[in-house]
């Protein structure tokens, strides 16, 4: 049949072709907002609901009360369409100067300074309030205009008193009177995302003047909650970089109940806060059933019913409506009191409560606590110095889990919201259900092609690697003649003992089992993990690093040979050193004699070797080094003629992080068994996978379920997982989503300055730097204590980039920026730029 | 301040008094949806946009193509308010037969069999159907009517082929033009949701009869997508239990871009398969961004703009809008075959990938997988016998995880997709953000009441353990002078060996770590865990069950004495076993002799004793036994005496799976270090802690990262999860939403019939009953290899019980009925009941 899914269908067969598809797009600039008073987001369910006169009556009320105290209320309206006949913050301005000489009557005292303001506008907008032949400064078909009006309401006596003041403000107008979209694209004048959201937080910060008054704000959106904006993006996603508290015009309408139901969601489901609901009474009473699908926990508050004549001036209404003004301003003030002073003791509570893993409390006073109050693709939005929130770039990628994009978030979070309410969770042994099977089909076409033809759902890094081992050891059993003997006699006594092969410096998770598997380092003494033996036999392995603008070659002890020379040591570029042909080399001949030397070493009597365990190409935790993929190569081919089972972790190296959808594309081969965590929910909840081939799924299969691998975890394949990971597996590696993937490529675009990246690699304060995929590490030139692990050498420089608008935690002596697949190189070079300006700074003060 | 966020606040000051919080009721039958033939749900965004006008052309379109082929079309009104003067079923049937009368003009052989019904009607709004003085039968003030009429249109030559069918049904109508909630209630004529939700599955079932013909349904709801039915249920809530595909009638209006997306937007945040959107054209081009927003994944369609012409018999629009019609149906034809397609393909392709834990896959042919739509609350939604989508009670409470009902699942949602567009997940360590911080003082208030002060996160109950053990063997070594020695020499070669004091029966989780604290068992051997030693010393509990209308005590080898007497040896009720009063009892005496003689014989060389670790109360794993209290209270304090470290492990027992908050509360004594998971998240997804006091703290606090519990997983504390636990930890325990809780009860009310429990427990094929809680566990009277773990005794039993609705996993010979801490008494006695009678059959089969 024919396939109509991915068409628009119009009854005139006029076939629309469809822009660019919309996005989130964050602004350049690290985005700040102010908490030094109340600012407010006014959303509503559908157009002509009466947003404006809410913001209208907010402004009387915030105005009018406590008449002696001086008052500020800006009131921001960043997108106008149908200008000038339609121009709301005019209609502010004109019905609170208005209702101010009204008060007048009741207040004497009361003085007002009101003004009315529009920033740009589009050439048939601008028309009207530009004379014939006035210069004009276009932008992108925008009009600057700066044009303003003002009115002043004097009290009685007040000849001395700085009179209360409103600010209204229109950043754009457009004539037509249709969706800002629309409006936008048929009067040629456009606003991009970016730059929308700039104007809004230097409108905000400019506020109405710096004087010492009760400053309050609103930001009134236009049409519905998921109107588009200028640009075509929907404005719940515009605006979310601020995710200011929101109050939520509902619907007092018949179908308005489901609405402001279905408004209130799609605002939630962008992470939006509504403080309150207020709408206007229809004598449906609708406020009774969304108060109680609100569960009492956001108030819902009844404006008197709006006079229909159109000459009505509304100040009689006002007047009716000014008490629940009044509660409403109430509850807005309350609310963002309440905000920051949780904002304000989270620190302390935080210090209370919390045990954080790898981390020594001691070092970390309240003051070092950092308060996050939301994320928005890669960057926090943290609260800063007492009276802001701010952005910073999450450069620890969330501590390498992290993957979307402010768009994808968004996706994810309805996919994640979907799941839960399809399935919450549900059990996986004997059942099938379609998150897990999407997902478990994914990876076999993804990560395991070519390879796997089994998946084994655990809940991250660590179980998937005891898994992983479980599966290596019976494999390796079941080659070797291993298991008849067991099976004859189940006693663990005349059992062989069974050790890895693994590298040194690598690192494959927390739990007992997964420890074991690597050598003995600081945590894995008796203080950390007592029951840790080192159930391995580890070698060392050579790395590959960039320096002085040359890709060095480090071999370790009892590697070095006569046949290398410097030739052999240096490669122009990383491709060099990932290139297959190197097979060839003298080098694989060396490294290959190497391995076999030191396999016919290991005595026997310590166990026989099960299973080689690799962590392909990086050592994650272990520091960040590219170790040889060359010896790595050679190292599982050795191991597959002795049919010892090949274990890839791929727990942080899978998923693009090293620009490769899996790392084992770098490599050139195949394991039999391999893990897969963090990054393949897109970094959003835990889920981890063991993959493997047909043959060690064989070696499971028999007549007794005692012979099954009985291993498992209650949320095995939670569905809300897997349905992140398929959503992530596959907008990951799409061209039309990610647009670091070409269209046919399976390799990621080059994500940090080359130039920027060798500069840094030739600083003399800097080691070695480490660049692929969406890593880039910076080992800094440290001695002694300053060095390893537990060293503190990078903290200052740490905290410098934190107040560059970049969140790192180091790893000892070496630091480094991680992104995500999607994340645009721009925003990669910003953050490597800050970074490298403070590395001079640092190195110059060791100098001292 | 005022406390105003709890009140509804009207300009009036008139203050509305609310209702019963809305909910989703689950209907007391298993709810069955075919799956023969399409059914599709019609939804819209707002009332008045042309959702019946989309039934007709629908209705039009199936039953007019291929002309020779006899169709069938059933129109489903559930709820009809502005009775007569609307009546949407009467406006298809009235509109469909002018439609075939003006078909017949091209397609002369067509004919069609057309009827409308009523089935119930408010007083008011049935009067106009009923003669004066005709009998009328009410139900909850809904008369019976049974309402019908009908029309033919003839084809020709058709005298001897059956007509196509056309059904027109309204469920239930009322009067006012109102929302139903409102109308049922203005008109005293209320209809409770199952009752709704079972009059829609027997009209489906019913549908247009058995006749040989192509079938089509739909379910036409009323208002928009959130609007309240009859009982003030949102009707996305109501009729979630079928999960039917929708169709989303779209709003093309301005404004209606937003109304549109926030409504496919609350239909994804219920778990509905949005198949195709459709809106009227107003010249607005709404389709371009709609399309956009769904990028390309849901079909858009567009309607010719409807005549305004209130006269206009919409005949000519209809032959305008009669390709997009076609093209919707040929959509949703496609979709419903591709459904049923892979419903029916999913069992072979699951065989095919999953690797299934804890499962051995011979077992499992693909005809035994069972295939799981969704659930909803306590219930599976499975495909069944190829035809059907049935409710399946979810007996295993997947895998002991679950909780929710239907009303929560769907908070959870919302809450988890709020989670994930706010927060997605954010780095723990050293900061702080609103999820973890409240799930972690929820935890310290609630599970860890009175001891604990720090909360550990990480990712599943196993890794909980393996840090619960790091903890207390840190704990244990502080203060026992280890902690020195080690330091001054980081080797592990000087150190103690530490081993764990532990039960035989208990299970801890499958990382090797967790494992070393169990006994050997099955799960333990080379075949399993070629690193396993068993690191412990390992006690035989005695334990408790009901048994032919008696708790028993049954001991171990080893305690028996002569101290002891038949007397001491059973209990009238389980109260009495849990009563602290038995602290002055001999048998506790005996305990402590007993465990003092034990520990005494344990030989230094095997190690030291560095920590307790038990499941309070219930073993589940190891077989659903219940272990007496009293000896766990005995053992506690025994160790507390020696200062070694006491972990309880509450992953399975806590947050009310025993009818307590902390299964702590049942063993009277406190550890100092506990383990929660599973239900910690409501029962989602995974999230685990393991709770400490101070004092187990203090011994990582110093000046070296490297003395810090150095153990972590990507997401820990992961933002998604913290706000599901926050969210399920409060609910459970609040009487206003958990009705199983009393206003001011640590305690959940008894949820199995105690007189049902008996009579099992003295039929003569059970062995034993453990009855607490929300767990039910049953032992089957089995011998040799029918009983123990890998037995396949209860297999049958098990099959036939998810005939009946009741989905099951046994554990060897004990199978169990576990439920969630808000389901009802009610829904666990059907469960129950069933249980019983297969039992009965399932014991007289094992005889003959």
């Amino acid at each position: 049949m024919l396939r109509l899914s991915s068409l628009l269908l119009r009854h005139n067969r006029h076939r629309c072709h469809l822009t660019k598809p919309f996005s989130t797009t964050t602004s350049s600039l690290p985005l700040t907002v102010p908490l030094s008073h109340p600012i407010y987001l006014i959303w509503s369910s559908n157009t002509s609901l009466g947003k404006t006169l809410v913001s209208t009556g907010l402004a009387s009320s915030s105005l009018r009360s406590h008449p002696r105290r001086r008052r500020s209320f800006l009131y921001l309206k960043p997108v106008q369409t149908g200008f000038p006949a339609d121009s709301d913050s005019r209609f502010v301005f004109s019905k609170l100067t208005s209702l101010a000489l009204r008060h007048r009557r009741l207040s004497p005292h009361f003085s007002l300074l009101a003004s009315n303001h529009l920033l740009k506008a589009s050439a048939s907008a601008a028309a009207s309030l530009l004379a014939p032949g006035a210069p004009r400064i276009y932008e992108n078909g925008m009009c600057h205009l700066d044009w303003s009006e003002e009115r002043r309401v004097a009290g009685e006596n007040s000849g001395n008193d700085e009179p209360s003041k409103l600010v209204c403000k229109t950043m754009y107008a457009w004539g037509d009177a249709v969706s800002p979209h629309l409006a936008a694209e048929r009067e040629n004048g456009a606003v991009e995302d970016s730059a929308l959201l700039e104007t809004v937080q230097r409108c905000l910060e400019i506020g109405v003047g710096k004087e010492n008054m009760d400053h309050f704000c609103v930001v009134e959106t236009a049409g519905g909650v998921a109107s588009p904006g200028p640009s075509g993006s929907l404005q719940c996603d515009l605006y979310r970089p601020f995710r200011l508290p929101a109050i939520l015009v509902g619907d007092g309408r018949l179908g308005g109940i489901s609405g402001t139901i279905s408004a209130y969601e799609t605002l939630k489901l962008r992470g939006y806060d509504v403080v309150a609901v207020v709408l206007e009474d229809h004598g449906l009473v609708n406020e009774v059933p969304l108060a109680s699908y609100l569960r009492n926990s956001v108030p819902v508050l009844v404006l008197p019913p709006v006079p229909q004549d159109l000459s009505d001036d509304l100040m009689e209404w006002y007047d009716d409506a000014h008490n629940v003004f009044d509660s409403l301003m109430e509850i807005m003030l309350s609310a963002y009191s309440e905000r920051v002073k949780r904002l304000r003791d989270m620190p302390k509570r935080a210090v209370d409560v919390f045990w954080w893993p790898f981390t020594q409390h001691t070092f970390v006073p309240e003051g070092n606590v950092t308060v996050i109050d939301s994320r928005c693709g890669e960057n926090f939005a943290v609260f800063k110095n007492d009276d802001a929130i701010t952005e910073q770039f999450d450069a620890c990628a969330s501590w390498w889990t992290q993957g979307p994009d402010a768009t994808l978030q968004t996706e994810l979070a309805r996919d994640i919201g979907y799941a839960a309410a399809r399935f919450g969770h549900v059990m996986f042994p004997e059942n099938v259900y379609e998150p897990a099977l999407e997902c478990a089909e994914l990876l076999l076409e993804g990560v395991g092609k070519d390879w796997a033809s089994r998946t084994y759902f655990s809940d991250n890094g660590s179980t998937a690697i005891e898994i992983a081992l479980k599966m290596a050891f019976r494999k390796f059993s079941y080659d070797h003649g291993l298991l008849l003997e067991s099976l004859k006699d189940n006693s663990t006594e005349r059992c062989p003992e069974l050790v890895v092969l693994a590298l040194n410096g690598s690192y494959h998770g927390d739990t007992l089992g997964a420890m074991e598997a690597q050598a003995p380092s600081c945590y894995t003494g008796f203080l950390q993990q007592p029951w840790y033996k080192g159930r391995g036999f580890f070698l060392d392995p050579p790395t590959v690093f960039l320096s002085k603008n040359m890709w060095n070659l480090s071999l370790p002890e009892g590697l070095h040979s006569p046949d290398l020379n410097v030739k052999n040591m240096t490669f122009c570029s990383r491709d060099d050193i990932l290139n297959k042909s190197r097979d060839n080399s003298d080098l694989a001949v060396i490294y290959s004699s190497f391995i076999s030397h030191q396999l016919s070493k290991f005595p026997e009597s310590k166990g026989l070797i099960g299973a080689l365990i690799i962590e392909p190409v990086i050592h994650g935790a272990g520091g960040m080094h590219m170790v040889d993929p060359l010896f790595q190569r050679v190292l599982v081919n050795e191991c597959r003629n002795k049919n010892i089972p090949i274990i890839f972790d791929e727990v942080f190296t899978g998923f693009w992080r090293l620009g490769t959808e899996s790392a084992a594309e770098l490599l050139h081969c195949f394991p039999d068994i391999a893990c897969f965590g963090k990054l393949i929910t897109g970094g959003t909840i835990p889920l981890s996978a063991t993959l493997a081939t047909n043959a060690v799924f064989d070696s499971f299969i028999g007549d007794s379920k005692l012979k099954a691998l009985l291993h498992g975890h209650s949320y095995s394949a939670h569905a809300i997982g897997c349905t992140a990971a398929a959503k992530s597996i596959r907008w990951f590696k799409d061209s039309d989503r990610n647009p670091n993937i070409s269209s046919k490529g399976s390799l990621l675009r080059e994500l940090w300055d080359n130039k920027l990246v060798y500069q840094i690699s030739s600083h003399p304060g800097i080691k070695r730097v480490v660049v692929l995929g969406t890593l880039c590490a910076i080992e800094l030139q440290a001695q002694g204590c300053n060095a390893g692990y537990g060293s503190l050498y990078a903290s200052s420089l740490v905290k410098q980039l934190r107040e560059d608008g970049v969140y790192m935690r180091p790893l000892g002596n070496v630091i480094y920026l991680m992104c995500g697949p999607c994340t645009s190189p721009k925003i990669c070079n910003q953050a490597l730029r800050k970074v490298y300006r403070r590395l001079e700074e640092f190195s110059q003060s060791q100098q001292n």
